[in-house]
């Protein structure tokens, strides 16, 4: 391409300071250095992860920045060296990288790969530890190693997922983050068995995401558990067939969930970050061997809390990031199952708005309706 | 037997207040009631979870009540419809029953068997949830539902392993808690494989009993942590490579661990009842994968706590209870391995003394030299 090598000023949202509104700036993207991609940035969604950085409480967050990275778009061009992804390739960027040669990729037990960790944790590139984002001369920090509220973004090589060119990018954006996180917390950690009893803590995209994956792997009762109870409706279609409102009972809701399940759930999922509500999710498991997995991610300092007796008895508990999925590896593959319409992905979108509508599009974020907003970046 | 239908009066400890001296009295044992059996103890050990009970602090310790739950025997008679042993078969009573028909039993998930839970935590019998131990009328609570710190004892038939009568009872009496316990964390909980990286906290009989599964299991190192370093030498015996004691270092035992092993162990047991040190024992686990299982029991009301984050990124937080074997099923199957001499039991018995000696052994169980005591009932 014509830009290819050179500086592109293009429109971003810049994060000058925590809770202040996002800045609709134009934003200088120098070109991909060894080992990087720059990618047009078609279509992103936004994510309680990036509205939770942007508060100011991630301790690792670091201003001014451009947040996002749930999102799609097209190789613009690539730096030296990188070979699996070549300009006008249909990608997603992965916040999640996968580089098939540390030693977590080589464990074959986990999908966190480390290989750009202290640079993408430290809102820089690798290769010299500086951004790829200026204004004026000004360095602006990456965001989870995507910064996916930009029109064009670098991204580190092992951070890039190629797909189906025939996928539409406004709809798999979304499996940059929410979707295959709950499907992959069923899937991939939990590896949730037929007949089993689920119980979602939390109803937002992470929890109907759990709901579809539990539905999908044969669970006998997908039990829905939120204060919300407008949620409940949608939450059907995704596979919840019990809907339980804490705020309806006066006991423990674990207790509630104990009673309603002669014991106790097969597995939990949290998909809201409350350790409170953490702990719950462990202590409504079934004694012997009820599995808490916790996906939402707690406010810095937070701590969870249970008396060893839970675990000693059998309750099993554990942690899910990106669900387990292996990143540039299995993302092409849920693209494939979107398009043979064995995952959902348009019903989580619910709001469609632009780049210059983003602060609108965080505040809808926080309202019960929306699960997904898409914004469009080309405009 | 003579014995038969008959009430036996003999000889047990009785724990009449927590921490007063046990008594040795003449105690009468009514006849196994149906579903009961009544076995001539003929040796017993010591476990810390005796003295947890006696000391006061456990909140469903119930006074007077005799103590015990690691011994050997031989059936001398059995109530109404017991047909899995007779009088004369060679046993070893189990605290945590088998009955191969409730929900747990069936689950194939667990081995906590429910069936005569709510009898056996309230210090009593099934069947008519009373006590078959007296002094002159007066009921004696059972403990665990073993109580063999008694020349006789009265259990359910679901809680007795019939075994080889060619085993030598004055050893295999340890298979009845701390050896399998050890084992069984290794073999069932946390299955651990060929070439991992394992810490063990604490180093008494049930961390000894880790380190010979770990071993087994073919680990690569075998990290001993504990705050005496005597018994650094006993460890090596069972399998512990390294040996680590947290006075030797100003930054945490996690850390200290982290820094050894490029990033933490793969498995990690706590065999203490600590509930700080249960959270060294996860926090040491290598982000990704590393499995902490919780053996010890902590004091009445005490909690586990962590930050979330530690499961996010991978590590699973678990408990074990009699190692996960299923007790009736599998205790058999640990004196055959015995037999053959493919797991250890002498080496875990420091000290022989008898039933009148049994403060003295208490009083040994709290020095360091002190694996297991063994007392023999008859004398």
């Amino acid at each position: 391409m014509a830009t290819q090598g050179q500086v592109i000023t293009c429109k971003a949202a810049v994060a000058y300071e925590p809770n202040k509104p996002l800045v609709i700036e134009d934003v200088q993207v120098a070109p991909p250095q060894a080992g990087e991609v720059r990618i047009k940035i078609l279509f992103t969604a936004l994510c309680h992860t990036d509205a939770y950085t942007w508060s100011g409480k991630d301790p690792e967050g670091l201003f001014p920045c451009i947040l996002g990275h749930e999102a799609a778009g097209i190789v613009e061009s690539v730096g030296e060296g990188v070979t699996e992804v070549q300009p006008g390739d249909h990608v997603i960027p992965c916040y999640q990288a996968e580089c098939r040669e540390c030693k977590f990729c080589k464990s074959g037990k986990t999908n966190l790969c480390g290989k750009v960790r202290t640079a993408t944790g430290a809102g820089v590139m690798m290769n010299d530890r500086k951004s790829r984002f200026s204004i004026n001369g000004k360095p602006i920090y990456h965001f989870m190693g995507t910064s996916t509220f930009s029109q064009y973004t670098v991204v580190h090589d092992v951070s890039v997922a190629k797909i189906d060119p025939q996928a539409p990018l406004d709809k798999v954006c979304l499996l940059g983050c929410g979707v295959p996180t709950g499907l992959g917390a069923v899937w991939n950690t939990a590896k949730v068995e037929p007949g089993a009893i689920v119980a979602i803590f939390g109803l937002g995209t992470v929890g109907l995401a759990v709901a579809e994956g539990a539905k999908s792997a044969g669970a006998s009762r997908i039990i829905g558990v939120d204060i919300d109870s407008k949620k409940f409706d949608a939450a059907k279609n995704f596979g919840v067939t019990e809907f339980v409102n804490p705020k309806d009972y006066d006991k423990p809701i674990q207790q509630v969930l104990v009673d309603l399940t002669d014991g106790g759930v097969d597995y939990s999922f949290e998909c809201i970050g409350n350790v409170s509500v953490m702990r719950a999710a462990l202590e409504c498991c079934h004694k012997g061997w009820g599995t808490s997995v916790i996906i939402g991610v707690a406010a810095s300092g937070q701590e969870i809390s249970t008396r060893p007796f839970q675990l000693v008895t059998g309750r099993v508990w554990k942690g899910t990031a990106f669900g387990g999925f292996k990143s540039r590896s299995q993302v092409p593959w849920l693209v494939e199952k979107y398009m043979k319409k064995e995952i959902k992905i348009d019903e989580y979108i619910t709001h469609n708005l632009t780049l210059g509508d983003i602060n609108k599009a965080f505040d809808l974020m926080h309202e019960g309706g929306c699960l997904r907003c898409v914004l469009k970046m080309n405009e």
